[in-house]
């Protein structure tokens, strides 16, 4: 079996990491989450990946080694039996003591003191920042991987033209169109990086549900189906002129891509028509001043200028939130973060979500989302389905 | 708009944590993970709950005040601007030191840290596992839930027969099952306490694909639709005369029932046949057996010996799991435990899904789920579908 991500693409991967390491004036990481090993191992066995700053990382295997070394191209894969052995392969990189990296953004607390205790010799500290970071700049092999999701993602409008009906609830829509994705090749589970974030492909919300405000940190969010999931859609019959918002994720062989279109069963009112093609020129604007070097916190400031005078710009009054994008690869929710007080600038291969949507109390929301890829001058889309506001 | 949870089961669960946290010699708990924040409070909005050993518990919410009232029956609820509020919020209560518990076992280390600074004057504890046992006994409304998810499942046998085909994939299996269940109500996100653990409806593989081990701590794995995600249905065609494993999780208004069954198109081998009939004949004999007061340890040592001379029980080689069953609600991994090493006595209320499953190297696995109800004899049945092997 040939590993599914290139040697070369690991290799990479594994020396920026240890550049950031390096610039940290960490001496090693131990890397645990399942996302992460997989971004550096090329396996998303359950392992502990020990990377010293310098020399070669060791991929130390809790379950199922012979699965991680047909898959990973990194050269030394080894049993980990228990955690009492991990000090062991430290010391064998020449690592005894020193700063040692945790992903401290995910690992809960208690594994935390667990390791606290078991590396009593090194100062524990973040690693996470740098992970975070080396992910942000996709590789052509990644990007691909984008594309292919981003790809699922070109049937929607398509899909919905076929299988929306008035009387129809938000959850029978979601239900068709996430079996059509799955179908197309959608790999089912998406991934979320932060505390209290689950995921399950999107939101697909329809009239006042669009405007209801909830617990996540996202423009739209709905009633969902109950009190616990409290997101998403909601057992409401879809009426005729109300605007329909599907805003589903694409996931093709680890890689995700967001996409967002507007839908109604008749003619729109005319102001949420209007509300729609501002989300269009505000998308096409802010794209287009997605150059490498800008600050990604510009670029909100440039949608919020762009969105007035309309009041529910991603969220109505306090539920308001402050951003318009966000990066996203193996996880949803990756830097950049196109957000209030997020300074850092674009650089080229990153790639991003940018999600404008306009709210009105009571009646919903519209708004438009593309996947973009940040070239050497304005951004370049992914997601490719056709723009217009379908009213079917 | 009613709560979603009624108020005297609120009330109920506060002080049966309460309980907990003075018996553990806590002062105060500070809740934020979204389920244990549901289960104590009846909302799933974005909050701090602070709960006292002993008076009223406060819901700080960050996001959707309006939805955190509307759904919970808790009377004092307020906003949560900044978490510089909390240490005043604390003394409010009258708190001004000692131990604070904490939800250690999903709290990321970041966070856990930052809440070290924040509350100087006192010492943080870990309090997950008195929410996790509070949670473990299920009352007669959440049972109701159970039973509604149960009853989401008992249409698989007859959804398998009529969609599944020769040549058809195992993600297209799956996906059709996924449409069903969704289209009787399934909620689609399914969520699991477990660091690096997630969940999407369970799992469908056919043929060997079933004997492929991996990463996760189940005894079913199978090779997933790619590296990154490495786990679940592949695009391989199922064949006739190969076990077809449909292990499924029902989801309902926020609860979990689990449960599989095993399928194949055409007669399967003798020796699959018989290996099946052993697994029903483990499930029925340490369900009988499953009485409050026995140590759920004593459950799975019962299920080995009624499982030899079979060598694929729970697993092949060493990555056999070291359990037969484990509790479920809200999540999909809760106490009890039915595994080596978990001594812990069943109790009246308890819900566990029971899994007895061999496994054949290149042949795949067969095996019976259901989910019970600890009563006070035998334990019963939640989950009804027909446990006959179902060639078809």
């Amino acid at each position: 079996m040939a590993p599914a991500v290139p040697p070369e693409e690991i290799e990479r991967r594994i020396r920026a990491f240890q550049a950031e390491l390096a610039a940290g004036g960490l001496d090693a990481a131990l890397v645990v989450q399942t996302t992460d090993v997989f971004y550096l191992s090329g396996t998303a066995q359950s392992a502990h990946l020990v990377v010293p700053a310098r020399g070669e990382p060791v991929l130390c295997v809790r379950k199922t080694l012979s699965r991680a070394v047909a898959e990973s191209p990194l050269e030394r894969i080894q049993p980990l039996r228990s955690l009492r052995e991990l000090p062991g392969v430290l010391a064998g990189a020449g690592i005894r003591s020193g700063r040692l990296g945790l992903e401290l953004d995910v690992l809960p607390a208690a594994r935390y003191l667990d390791y606290g205790r078991r590396f009593e010799a090194f100062e524990l500290a973040d690693c996470s920042a740098a992970v975070r970071r080396i992910r942000s700049r996709k590789s052509p092999w990644e990007l691909e991987r984008i594309r292919g999701a981003s790809e699922l993602l070109s049937h929607v409008p398509g899909w919905v033209a076929e299988v929306l009906r008035a009387g129809m609830t938000e959850l029978e829509l979601a239900a068709e169109l996430e079996r059509l994705l799955r179908r197309a090749g959608h790999q089912g589970l998406c991934r979320m990086r932060a505390f209290n974030g689950d995921m399950f492909y999107g939101v697909v919300v329809a009239g006042p549900s669009g405007a209801v405000p909830g617990g996540t940190d996202t423009p739209l969010v709905g009633p969902g189906p109950n009190a616990a999931i409290a997101k998403g859609s909601s057992a409401r019959p879809i009426g005729r002129g109300e605007p329909v918002v599907v805003d589903l994720v694409g996931a093709w062989d680890g890689y995700l891509s967001d996409q967002t279109r507007t839908f109604s069963l008749g003619p729109l009112p005319v102001h949420l028509r209007e509300a729609y093609e501002r989300t269009r020129e505000i998308l096409h604007r802010v794209a287009a001043a997605a150059r490498p070097g800008v600050p990604a916190s510009h670029l909100h400031a440039l949608a919020v200028e762009l969105a007035a005078p309309y009041e529910g710009f991603m969220g109505l009054g306090d539920e308001r939130v402050s951003f318009v994008g966000h990066g996203l690869g193996l996880e949803v929710d990756e830097p950049p973060y196109l957000a209030r007080g997020y300074d850092e600038p674009l650089e080229q291969g990153m790639v991003f979500a940018l999600e404008p949507k306009l709210l009105f109390p009571g009646e919903g929301a519209v708004g438009i989302e593309n996947t973009y890829l940040v070239g050497a001058g304005e951004a370049v889309p992914l997601t490719s389905a056709g723009e217009e506001l379908l009213e079917l």
